[in-house]
């Protein structure tokens, strides 16, 4: 572990106001369009997009004027970090609805949830707690409003990118043979967290989780796993059952890094092949395919272009190089996308996949992730972040697209 | 980073067989009781702790006869991970009624679900997809059953265990005057990973995260935070707004530890308060207090015994030594425990709080965090945890109770 620390930054960042009073607008406009009174926030998530703060509060956002934050713990902390003008201490949420009247606000009638997160139970209390109102998810509109980043947003994605570079960098120092994947892991969270990662990668689905990083060395990376990922790993344990275990790293095999970092809430999501030595010759061309595919999405995708296009032009690059088999997954570990959006999650619109409906945009961010995987052998390829601009494609990642050698 | 790895070990541990048959009968015995027709289970944590796997799959419990894994992803390995002998492969949740009729079980009458944690969007689907049953909640019933441990459970926490001493022993000789929290909380990372941490510390409650350690120094460790721990801290970002941050740690300060470590899904959470030099007088009493409590507890504490008890004791010794405004918070981050239960979520049955129903018995785990905050200052405290047994508390924490003081 050689090199000492990143700059202190003594004062931590708090969510710029502009920011925060533009997405309450677009969010404004949809619930005013859907015909709702407003919408209950519910999830930490969603909660700081809308608020800039993870403090336990209820956000309620009306179809007009300022959105009101009740704040359960910390109170002190959510009126720092929220620059929203409405917040408000509650000891708990049976005092939800005595608060809004209060402020003015109407909280019956047709009311906006993010059903796709919250949990049943508190559903269930809500249902009882008002009995007059209608409930709708509202989950999908707020997935939508989020894949659309500002500059200040993807601002942070960029200083993530740049801890991902530097990280992949480090750790080419500090592999080495009979190297255990976890401890590779290890190092791999101990760059992040001295660089400023806030320590958690999250993920909206269902009982889905993310270590900082999967290392992937020889045949664990051929290993299927739960998750919605070409690759998935053995893990330490079936409890866990993706990324590292405890496998040592070989010559002359794929060791394989994804990697992510998170600041401000904002993601970087990239993945690196390493090599002691050199990687059997299908392997290598698997991974040139890759890089083939990343070029040739970057020179089509743009404004106006759809998801389902760009999927079956990495498919079909793929299929010419002779790696229909191993391309996205094997067998039953096959998925059917080349890439996702990321933000404050990992799994944000777009999906780089046939159905999603959504035509690019100016603003989205996306992981592009064309893998391949050979069963016994492992997984090779590349994950980059780009930026839809008017004009095509930036690539947001720092890091070359070779394979990383290790001598 | 000094020293060179654990033993390998090239095989990933299963659950038992022994285990998930007795875990199915208790929770059949608690259907049985209810008069429930069965349970489904569609949590990863609670499919784990009755089937083995996290693998992509749906637990159907019937109140007799064996379980029945609908496994979707990875079917191969949910059949190679889960002692189960009903394995099936479905591509959907839309499969299962028929898969389970096929399986010669009722899918109607009085189901069980994990309403505490299931999404609303799932629960509505269920609803609408088989309109004749009735649901009924079964959280707070798996929780119970969770919370008293096998010998096989406590194996896995006695192992956790053994690496956080191994990890707060390591960085004792690692933490430096000047050295940012993060960096500390990154060694950490390092450490619990080459050990074979799984790489998660999972939470049951909704909007609550772990990193894998908090690193407070000084003030920091008096700052209120969202969680439900006497102490937050300020994290990188409000975006995750607890543990460690970009503070540089200084003499004659408390650096408060606390780490957490997970072996086949089981958790080991214990706090140590390091300083570089001496703490100021008072919180070294504070600490001393600490000590105090634990010894308490662990004389009174035995079957039979309430929580109620155990919090008045400990709380009743804070005030004697002149501590009960720092007693586990303060001002509003004041918390009204003194211990959590813990195992495959960190935060399990029973809770060291007067309103806690339960009374001790044997096979409980806990881990007790006395702890005293003083703002401006800092925080101290020792975690310990403990298995009930029917003489009284064993301490499953290796590491000695001093202040762990840094030359």
């Amino acid at each position: 572990m050689v090199q000492e620390s990143v700059e202190a930054e003594s004062i931590v960042e708090k969510v710029p106001e502009e920011e925060i009073s533009e997405r309450s607008k677009r969010f404004q406009g949809i619930l005013k369009a859907q015909g709702l009174d407003g919408a209950l926030i519910l999830q930490n998530v969603d909660i700081y997009y809308l608020a800039g703060t993870i403090q336990r509060s209820i956000l309620w956002v009306p179809q007009e004027g300022p959105p009101l934050l009740m704040a359960i713990k910390s109170h002190q902390r959510a009126r720092d970090e929220s620059p929203l003008k409405e917040v408000v201490p509650i000891r708990n949420r049976q005092e939800i609805w005595s608060v809004m009247r209060e402020y003015g606000y109407r909280n019956s009638g047709h009311i906006g949830l993010e059903l796709d997160v919250l949990p049943t139970s508190y559903y269930l209390w809500l249902q009882k707690s008002l009995p007059q109102a209608r409930w709708t998810d509202v989950s999908h509109d707020i997935r939508k409003l989020r894949m659309i980043k500002s500059p200040y947003e993807v601002n942070q994605i960029r200083r993530a990118t740049a801890i991902l570079d530097k990280g992949f960098h480090e750790i080419r120092g500090l592999i080495h043979e009979g190297m255990m994947e976890l401890e590779v892991d290890g190092y791999l969270a101990y760059i992040a967290r001295r660089e400023g990662h806030m320590g958690i990668l999250r993920m909206r689905g269902w009982n889905q989780e993310m270590t900082y990083a999967h290392v992937l060395s020889g045949e664990s990376g051929a290993v299927v796993s739960f998750g919605d990922t070409p690759a998935g790993g053995v893990g330490a344990t079936p409890a866990m059952a993706q990324g590292a275990g405890f496998r040592r790293i070989r010559k002359n095999e794929p060791v394989c890094i994804d990697y992510g970092i998170g600041i401000n809430g904002y993601l970087s999501d990239q993945t690196r092949t390493f090599v002691i030595g050199e990687l059997p010759e299908t392997l290598q061309r698997a991974h040139e395919c890759s890089r083939t595919i990343h070029q040739a999405v970057s020179r089509e995708a743009k404004p106006g272009v759809s998801c389902e296009h760009l999927f079956h032009l990495a498919e079909s690059l793929a299929k010419e190089a002779g790696f229909e088999a191993a391309f996205m997954g094997n067998g039953e570990g096959k998925v059917k996308f080349i890439g996702h959006g990321f933000g404050l999650e990992i799994d944000e619109y777009p999906i780089l996949t046939p159905p999603f409906p959504e035509l690019l945009q100016e603003g989205m961010v996306f992981a592009l992730e064309p893998k391949f995987i050979f069963p016994g052998q492992g997984v090779v390829g590349i994950e980059d972040d780009y930026l839809v601009t008017a004009s095509g494609l930036e690539r947001l990642t720092l890091t070359d697209q070779e394979i990383l050698r290790i001598s």
